[in-house]
């Protein structure tokens, strides 16, 4: 039933049954979260032995001693195990800390304070913005309010950021440093940029000779499916295009190993690297070393790595099924919500009407559900809409998941409702209403 | 004898004697290191089974699962264990990743970009200066140089830092922002700050409201004989003075369990760690909390960190004991160097006759042994008397260090020798020379 044409008794009467429903999840007194992508103990549990593998054997393959000082740019071995999964060369990646964000917002602020091209020209003596395809990941935007950099919403299109504008804005105005990029299994949405993005974005003038792509390819490995989506190799395409440095590509093995105790990294082009080594080699004694042999010997190979991704799609896979089969049911025919439906990463973004994803935020965590806030996945925390949702469904058992999906869904149709019928009175010709919800 | 005394013709045989010596060590293609304070094997080996203690306990006492996210100020547990062995509060301490540089560099970027007490008056904005108490520790150094913090030279007294000079300069210029100060057992010099030194650090008015003082307690357990110096606790000395939020406090296990996969800590105010929280939340996931449980797990409290710590000195006293006896045989009665004989920390601060530290440096090296930089104990690596040297034993065998030290020996009498002859050829009458090496 579209609740968008439902005569008005019908849909008070409906408003009634879910305001039941609702009452008797209250009463439940439920404490769930759903609002940040974590693993959950069975995923941590898939990397059982790593530290323990050690077995007092600290030395690297060439011969470094991992308990004591130096290696910079991490462990030979770690490098060539995240070059190969990450298609680059091991001169063009460095194997940090535990934290990517950590190695963003450190590029960040060193290009803040010296720039970015050994130019010595600092962005922070000018205005500077980014631009920020939304819906996306909330860090990324934290940053740059952080820095006090400007931001420029850019809308996403079904194989990435609408690069029409994004082209069209770099061109002119030379205070556009960067973009933020999550390219393949979007945080929130889900989407893997195709092809002709990635090169478009590789390719394109830029009016700021020292501009830089964020590439935040956070879920690289981590299909839900066996089909996996294919992301096309940036820093080629860079290289190719004629602007080498002009791409960043964060990692983490914080989704393959321990979400708080495993390897970030960053690759770039060699010249960057160079400079980025200056840079550390003062900032920092060099990552913990032990943390990447552990991961080396445990992991041993790219292959591993990949079959150790099939085990964890194998426990999350279930929770993205149950959250489709949920919303289908509920809401499939009633013309109040979209959502994307991924076939990998960590997260659902999910649209209601707009004006209505605050309401529902807060209606489910007065129930006892946190859901990531409303506005998150935009610029300053302002979904111009109101309508995007994150749902993040992998740390919560199945049983949890479903109590609290199905008391997701009950919100959402009763915001909706109780929006559809304050609409109606004060429009009292009965026009048929537009679903403006789109997909992400 | 003393060199400076001695006639010429003995000068002159006993600078043959000391070229047949240096030719003869140059004669074994030596390769040894003691140009950095590295913890050697058999003191990482104290640590052993430090990871692997895990077994496979991932829960904290607050039941935190260490391998998710979460906890950016450190696990309680080693919050607790750590303000207790520097003597602040568990709410005044962050245990963070492995490198205390990391958390120096990282406060030092925060102050350029932000300032440091909510005003919103970046360092960054106007000229900044630091106090540098010198010969000090290189790496403090650099990054004044990263972040163009221009460096004024403080010399050091034998309980610290001149406070009247310090006193003088702060008192009348805005400008200096901080001082870097290793208190106890001083990079280089070994020298732990007098409680009267603290105190007027502590109370001293300083035209700068932001004034900071970078307090990098590196070696606050290192003792290396059973009377330990006492540091006066300065965190407390501030809040005395009524500038409780003056001071940042460094330290971490770099030299008690891994150098490259310890913890690092940095305790301040309250308000201090609050702001610092704020920023941190931003910048990070948080610390590896794995690695902190693992340290928590194996060192249990700090009576057994102080135990422990005895066993790295039953380790490393013979080498500066050995150092101590070389130097006494080889270079006591000549009149021609003095150094530090410290009861703790990682090393010798030795000076030569003005003018010969770079020469004998260069020397040693060409002979095989490696020793820090001449000048790089002072700001801009420029040591005004060229005279100062960073001795550190604690890496090397003891085998292979009385080699090092030996031939080392051998280049400060051959290099001062050779400065000696040279002076007298343009100094025909024979005044009674000065030796002008002084203990730092």
């Amino acid at each position: 039933m579209d609740l968008l044409t439902l005569d008005t008794n019908t849909l008070l009467h409906f408003q009634k049954q879910l305001q039941l429903k609702y009452a008797h999840y209250k009463g439940k007194n439920l404490k769930l979260n759903m609002s940040r992508g974590k693993p959950c103990p069975e995923q941590l549990d898939l990397s059982a032995g790593l530290l323990e593998g050690l077995d007092g054997v600290f030395q690297a393959a060439d011969g470094t001693d991992c308990r004591n000082y130096g290696g910079l740019e991490g462990l030979p071995e770690a490098r060539h195990l995240f070059a190969e999964l990450l298609e680059v060369e091991p001169e063009e990646i460095i194997v940090h800390g535990n934290s990517s964000l950590a190695l963003m917002h450190d590029l960040l602020a060193r290009a803040m304070l010296f720039g970015v091209d050994g130019q010595e020209s600092p962005w922070s003596r000018h205005p500077v913005k980014f631009l920020c395809p939304s819906p996306g990941y909330d860090r990324h935007f934290a940053l740059c309010e952080l820095f006090k950099i400007e931001m420029i919403t850019i809308p996403m299109r079904d194989d990435g950021p609408d690069l029409d504008r994004i082209e069209e804005l770099v061109a002119k105005d030379d205070s556009i440093k960067g973009i933020w990029c999550v390219p393949k299994y979007g945080n929130p949405t889900g989407i893997t940029y195709s092809d002709q993005v990635v090169t478009r974005l590789a390719k394109m003038k830029t009016k700021a000779q020292d501009f830089r792509i964020f590439w935040d390819n956070a879920y690289a490995w981590h299909d839900l499916t066996a089909k996996s989506d294919r992301l096309k190799n940036i820093l080629t395409a860079c290289k190719e295009a004629g602007h080498p440095d002009r791409v960043y590509i964060f990692s983490s093995t914080s989704k393959i190993s321990y979400a708080g105790a495993g390897l970030a990294m960053v690759a770039t082009s060699r010249a960057n690297l160079e400079r980025l080594k200056k840079q550390l080699a003062l900032q920092t004694i060099g990552p913990n070393k032990l943390n990447q042999l552990a991961h080396v010997r445990f992991f041993k190979n790219a292959d591993q790595v990949r079959s150790h991704m099939e085990k964890h799609a194998a426990i999350i896979r279930p929770k993205f099924d149950l959250a489709f089969k949920i919303f289908r049911t509920e809401l499939g025919d009633k013309n109040i919500a979209t959502w994307s439906e991924p076939r990998g990463g960590y997260f659902i973004s999910f649209n209601t009407l707009p004006g209505c994803a605050k309401q529902v935020v807060q209606m489910a965590a007065a129930a006892g559900v946190e859901l990531t806030n409303a506005g998150a996945t935009f610029p300053y925390g302002n979904d111009p809409q109101d309508q995007n949702i994150r749902i993040a469904p992998t740390y919560p058992p199945l049983k949890e998941l479903q109590t609290a999906l199905e008391l997701f869904a009950v919100c959402v149709q009763l915001v909706s409702v109780e929006q559809i019928l304050q609409r109606r009175k004060f429009t009292p010709e009965r026009l048929p209403e537009q679903n403006t919800a789109q997909i992400v």
